[in-house]
């Protein structure tokens, strides 16, 4: 059967002061009505019934994320007991899907990404998984046509034949990291790269065997730990199991080196929302080229973002490209250009002692 | 006896949002822990006592004013039922000082200019009630030397010779209005001009009489009002003569036409703290250029003036020259060389229907 595995621990420092240490991206309605956790259980619930459907997410994060999806069993909300990357979070729903489907298949996939339309991405999947079903040796990746050279991502290079004459359907001939401008041009004009949008189809038994070959250390822990599964022995096992784990990513840890491992085109819209421009861009803007959430009154205002709650009024005078979000608590106000230092101005709101704005 | 009017009616557009209608700069600690028309009360208070001191203020900030002026006797807070200039607020202020003290001399001042020190202030003054003393026709006026070619203030050209061989007191030569700034150049090289600070020295009386000469009408409607002066009549009788008088300045009533108008040179600091680069001036900046009042983090910042409330964090990444200004129910963020359209800010929040937050 085929069980969705949604990566939800993000740490929430990019989209600050919206996003925070308990409310990441994944559980705000960035660019809707719904959350985009919500958003990502509701893309796959025609075909993946709730009992299926797992979430990964940690120990700050939990109670909102059952809250925000009451339909999902309480007990399919697995939480970590700290963030160590990607390759033992899936190891760790392996184990549990194990537990309840020896024959399952994993869809893994982030809980804050904007895909749509929602067909395609089910057309998508139903391909990965027939792939699998022929093949269960297979390890699928989706990866993404690049519209424009980014440096912020990873790229998959493609093979040259496809695989069982499946219309975009090939093996990965190479794992590339974030490029320079330079190379990514170059990716751009051979057609033969796409992003690495993070998001996978394999057998649940295959991946864990994968993790006995590639991270045997790992395999041991997730094997001692899956003897609990079900059990009062559980958490004891997760906090003294986990902690010691690599903290590494599936595609570092096992992609780069196993055999069978293929990339399918997604035929799908995607946007990991990265930053508010991305925003700007899932929302669109007005003629000033302004993105306006909430109540704004703007004088000679270019090219911003604004985001206020609704009983708060933003008034702008003579700005350009600006991003502006205000908080009950916080206001950010950056140059687009800069955004990406939000990081760092989260570093240094902790250094100085004001934790509790974050 | 001494009496000072201290004229409150200010709209608090300019520094919107931290002012608004109901409390506006004067009601405001924008540079200190006393409100502006506590210090300007504070200022004088050495000598001239609460019972001499009068405030001329609207509806909607009278309670305000009251509470922050707990020593003045309730009366002595005077409520213009509009807005008429300063004209009829003086002329108001008049027919009360000489309905409780005929030979009044009245000192009159704005209620949110920052004036340093106190004691150079009191001499001033002291100097000017002499004068008003030896010569009772006389109209005495506070000029502050530029010290920039200003367009933004009036200016009072100074005759040739001192009154009386009174250091720094002479006759006005002539009114002239905010000029531009070649004009203003050219003003500040002759040493003969000064800016018209809004400050004033004269006999109740005298005034009074001026206004029977220059403005009849307006002298007619004050004469019925007094009648009613400490009377139950006194606020029907202001509600139906004071919306009908002109609304004119006293400058272009009775200052720029009558005789015995005469200057002295201001020897204290002045600043009329109209704008929030005023602000950034009397508080100060840091290393950044970077004027802080209220929990701020900063990336790259330069320039700015940021006020925010103690509970609230305002953080900013590649920003130059910004007026950032947060308060529980809007924020400002405008460009330093456009916060003159704070005004037209206002009236299109209003248009927006947005009154609530005025």
């Amino acid at each position: 059967m085929l069980h969705a595995i949604i990566m939800a621990g993000g740490s929430g420092t990019r989209f600050w002061p919206q996003s925070r240490r308990a409310l990441p991206k994944q559980l705000l309605g960035l660019a809707g009505e719904r959350t985009m956790i919500q958003g990502t259980v509701d893309r796959i619930a025609d075909w993946i019934p709730p009992e299926r459907a797992w979430v990964v997410t940690n120990r700050a994060q939990v109670e909102e994320t059952r809250n925000q999806l009451p339909d999902l069993p309480i007990d399919n909300v697995l939480v970590e007991p700290c963030a160590r990357n990607t390759a033992p979070c899936i190891g760790l729903a392996a184990i549990q899907i194990l537990a309840a489907d020896p024959d399952a298949v994993m869809l893994v996939m982030p809980a804050d990404h904007v895909i749509q339309p929602d067909e395609l991405f089910a057309e998508a999947v139903q391909s990965a998984v027939s792939l699998v079903e022929r093949d269960p040796e297979a390890l699928v990746l989706f990866g993404v046509s690049p519209t424009y050279p980014s440096t912020g991502y990873g790229y998959i290079e493609r093979g040259d034949s496809q695989i069982d004459g499946r219309k975009n359907t090939w093996p990965v001939a190479a794992f590339r990291e974030k490029p320079d401008r330079e190379t990514a041009e170059e990716y751009l004009k051979t057609g033969r790269f796409y992003w690495n949008c993070g998001i996978f189809v394999w057998r649940a038994d295959r991946i864990f065997d994968a993790l006995a070959q590639f991270e045997p250390e790992m395999h041991e822990r997730l094997l001692r730990l899956r003897k609990t599964a079900g059990s009062p022995a559980w958490n004891t096992a997760l906090e003294t199991e986990f902690p010691e784990m690599k903290s590494i990513s599936i595609d570092y840890a096992i992609l780069e080196k196993a055999d069978g491992v293929c990339v399918v085109e997604a035929p799908f819209e995607w946007d990991d929302v990265g930053s508010w421009q991305a925003i700007a861009r899932l929302l669109g803007s007005n003629e000033q080229g302004n993105t306006i959430d909430g109540p704004h009154c703007g004088i000679d205002t270019q090219g911003c973002t604004v985001r206020t709650t609704k009983d708060h009024l933003v008034a702008t005078i003579g700005l350009k490209d600006l991003i502006i979000v205000h908080t009950p608590d916080a206001t950010l106000v950056a140059h687009k250009d800069d955004e990406n230092a939000v990081r760092d101005l989260v570093a240094r709101i902790e250094e100085a002692g004001h934790d509790r704005f974050l």
